[in-house]
């Protein structure tokens, strides 16, 4: 794809280094991105901690700042050698790339602002990129494509879910009333989410006897309503299981038959090379 | 099914926009339907928010008179317009309907009922049938087969949980007593459900060491039984899975009968070729 | 099995009444014993209300001691009429009916002890004897088989994680200490029970950044180990259903084939009749 | 594999005590162990029970020292008896022999590390070749190799969700603050994770309204999201299941070789009939 010109280039052989990570240089940028990214997070977390705050908090906003130049630079440089620009900065990585470094100038105008730079974590999935961690790619597009399958069984799900938690909430709010904290019906189905996902916070829960009847009452109508998404899910990782093993398969050329392990050499019905 | 003389009957293009979707006048009676309802919905939750009741109560009082007689109006004109009303007053929207208006007339004799008017949200239902979602009902019918194939296994199974709640509810009430919260044996029960289906409010918590220990064992052991039902719904769903799998949608052209094997050759009720 | 001169027999007769459902006497007699256990559960449970207790505690007790001479003379009587009583003493009803009478009774020894009288609720089993729930007893079959299969894997688990729990709970002890609620290792590992089967009651939460650290690894941790039973018993459920499904497969007596659907009444492969 | 002259050693008799169970001694000897290290566990329990300690403090800890002095005599004679002791040293069972006796010895340098004898618990797994609960190893070995077929679909989903704690975690600083216990990012992320696995401690939870519209969107994810690992995990148990199934016992009388699908006839390596 590169002309013998364009070798020389020193575009061409920054874009080598920033983009790709087959070359010495490249894989070095990229091992260095990821320990400034982490390194970045990990000031936004200090930053945050009120004691740090108050004996590093200058040295940290420092750093932080150092970091975004930092990362400016990179970004810019990411847009001055590749060849289309536009197509880098409205994909995906593009898009991280910028978000992860607006927080820090948007700070000026909004003050705590800079925790959004959190969202620099999304950088790290390069890492798998980097490390040619290619099988745990495939691995994941696994579980993504079981969750596509699942999407709009899931939506449903979620839709009834929803409704349920709306009724609920409103009956709850009418039985228990403010002075048990079910203070609104907003408050009644964050106690019924709270509730119905087993999380149970406990910061409101029923205390008349009524209101504890209705809650037993959910919460084991919460044990089988859990269920349904996990038997969705784990339908449709065993379907692309299926359809893996599927793919796989190869006839028998004497008998015509299927279903040979992925191992054999020869037909198991009719005994011919494969 | 329409006469020439009942096409330019009022009644007739009534019903075409109340209850149909596939014309203009139709999709934006149901777009506005579905948009009043949350609106509705919304009032409803503000209401209850006491701060905001204080201020604009009796202007949300009078919107919720305004949708509820809107509600009425369209309710009557569905009666009005339908060929056999009755079916319509018992049918499942009918009821959802008539129940979606009840609350506020009743808030007039019983104060506080106009909460009940979130049932209102079972009318979204509607919203599948409008914006034709046709896949995602069929999704949905996957989740109600997989339930109603499960639903004995799952009523053995809530037999067997209100049973062993009952005794570690009783046991706990005896260990622990009134002094730690175990007031009665049904609060036991109350926290046996709560820690069975590992929702943990920790309102009532075991505080002698018999209590915690056996708390320790009830816990370990919903461990195990959480993952029955989840064991349940998954089976039943890969088995609707698998029954979509194999139904080719091939009929006999003997017998006309569908529901063959995908590897059928031979008809398997007349015995004709396929 | 009954000879004519039996027919007339007192004992005869009571025994059908008593032990068996298809008589109208005998169903009779059933259906009046359980709403008799649901109301002596009901009279124990209520006692166990304070308020109740005061109000009408000595009219309970005398419905309790009502209840128990019913269930003695009962217990006598099927101990009489049946052949062999020895068999249906040591039999599983046998032993619930024994234990069903008994706390009253040790309620005069030991105050108390008559809230053990829930245990009554086991009695209840006979409901689906006397409904003919035959289908939902099949249906409990399955997961009783599921469970038995997977007894071996469930050990081996919670083996696993008694160990961890220990582990766990120790290592907390050691970061947080007494005065953050962890008094000992036992309060450590009830500590790590409540949190890797997410109930988290809250009574005892990690103070110490530490300690708040290992808690989230803990937790995540205990996000996989959650998955283990559920995968297992799903498995077996699973398992039950195939072999269901195999053991109803019959051949064709022409080609010898397998694999025909439950409703097909020819071959699907050479189309001569089943 | 031992030589006359070596049955009449010492050492290989001890050797056979220590290290095999099928003699009486061995089994004997074993039996004793297994007892010795429960004991020592339930002493370093009682010892960190304040109330016991202050009692029988000064007794638990020579009970200790006895164990541990036990414990090194049968370490060394292990390391002694055995023909490559620098083997054993760095096997598995060798390390935990190890680490089972060693925090004794550092409580004398480091008060308080003899908590850490817990460790001894992982010698407790002996206990299934003692018991020669083999059938219960072989179970096992399922849930190991369906924890190993999903490692990297696990590892994949924990690095999503570490992603995700990370940017809700911050979120919810930014909304909640200091002044409602969300002290810094590292709380927030703390909160995220003790509600997305549904523990739901409630230490922490979030007082203002859009905090509490987060933490529902955050709960009904964690629904979802939990379904994943017990999807994979199931979907491995599943694949485990199939491969045992599929594995018949046969051997190619040609080549020996095993593995054949149960409905083979000819071997698939050579094709000879099977």
């Amino acid at each position: 794809m590169a002309s013998p010109t364009q070798k020389h280039d020193w575009r061409y052989r920054l874009h080598e280094i920033i983009f790709e990570a087959d070359t010495p240089g490249g894989k070095a940028f990229d091992v260095m991105l990821i320990v400034s990214i982490l390194m970045s997070i990990a000031v936004v977390m200090l930053e945050s901690v009120e004691t740090v705050r108050q004996q590093v908090g200058h040295e940290l906003r420092l750093l932080e700042w150092g970091f975004t130049i930092l990362f400016s630079i990179e970004y810019l440089l990411r847009i001055v050698t590749i060849r289309k620009p536009h197509r880098y900065i409205i994909s995906f990585y593009g898009l991280v790339d910028l978000i992860a470094i607006l927080p820090t100038y948007l700070s000026l105008l909004f003050p705590g602002g800079q925790y959004l730079l959190v969202i620099r974590i999304l950088r790290i999935l390069r890492v798998f990129r980097v490390l040619r961690l290619v099988l745990y790619l495939r691995e994941g597009e696994v579980i993504l494509q079981a969750l596509r399958g699942s999407r709009r069984k899931i939506t449903v799900f979620l839709f009834a879910v929803v409704t349920l938690v709306t009724i609920i909430g409103s009956l709850m709010y009418m039985i228990e009333g403010s002075e048990n904290g079910f203070t609104s019906i907003p408050a009644g189905i964050y106690w019924a989410v709270v509730t119905l996902t087993t999380v149970g916070y406990g910061d409101i829960a029923p205390v008349t006897i009524l209101g504890k009847f209705l809650a037993t009452v959910v919460m084991i109508m919460g044990y089988s309503i859990i269920a349904v998404p996990t038997g969705i899910v784990t339908a449709e990782v065993a379907q692309v299981y299926k359809f893996i093993d599927k793919q796989s398969t190869q006839a028998c050329r004497e008998c015509s038959l299927e279903g040979h392990a992925k191992d054999a050499t020869y037909c198991k019905y009719c005994g011919a090379k494969l």
